[in-house]
């Protein structure tokens, strides 16, 4: 494995750490989603853990069965990755506690992680719930 | 002047191009607005140019008179910054759609700027309207 490059450079590896994330949660392979989060991870400010952040994420799938994350933009600064993730799908039933209800919306993610070597040790998210809001009857 | 780095190296001028920039938000120069913010600025895909982004900007800060810019995090690769923004203030009335009238409401933007030397192109900004949500009476 090629060292880790020093503070503020460019760091292609962790592009290539984040992309094979994105593919993990994509392919729904949750068996190796430990290759990627930290066991305590931090997620909004709370310590979900590994087992946490891995429910969070099953449950979003549950809720938006076509879910794929698509990095539209993606900054990274060793260790931080940031991501503008868009979203183009059809909740089935409530979704961030908005009827969507099999509703076609898209709408965008930005957030920020922090990595540990390959992994993720913690994730600042924010979704964009005027867009979704926008897009639903009055 | 220093030569701007190549694409994917550290950037230290960028980083505090963004600073000045949110100094003059903090000190409401408005008159400065144009050293930092391109004439066809676009926020969130919308063309809405300086005179756009100054009057929101302008609205922003009538509405949120206490409304100060500090970076949390600050995510630099040229040319781009992603920066999550922590926000604690007392909006006057009606904020993000929202009855907050004077409350103290703490809550985060994640957003992601593209930069042509040192003036702001491009704006793809999401507030954390749920963090608002979530501290006001049900």
């Amino acid at each position: 494995m090629a060292p880790m490059p020093s503070s503020g450079s460019p760091a292609p590896g962790l592009a290539a750490h984040y992309r094979a994330y994105l593919a993990c949660l994509n392919d729904r392979v949750w068996s190796d989603l430990a290759l990627h989060v930290d066991e305590d991870v931090i997620y909004n400010g709370d310590h979900v853990g590994l087992t946490g952040y891995r429910e969070m994420l099953q449950r979003d799938v549950r809720e938006v069965p076509d879910l794929q994350f698509k990095p539209g933009l993606l900054i990274v600064q060793t260790p931080f990755v940031a991501a503008r993730l868009d979203f183009d799908c059809r909740p089935r039933g409530r979704f961030l506690g908005l009827e969507v209800n099999g509703r076609r919306i898209a709408f965008s993610e930005n957030v920020f992680y922090e990595f540990a070597g390959p992994q993720i040790i913690e994730v600042w998210s924010v979704i964009d719930k005027a867009a979704v809001e926008n897009q639903l009857p009055r």
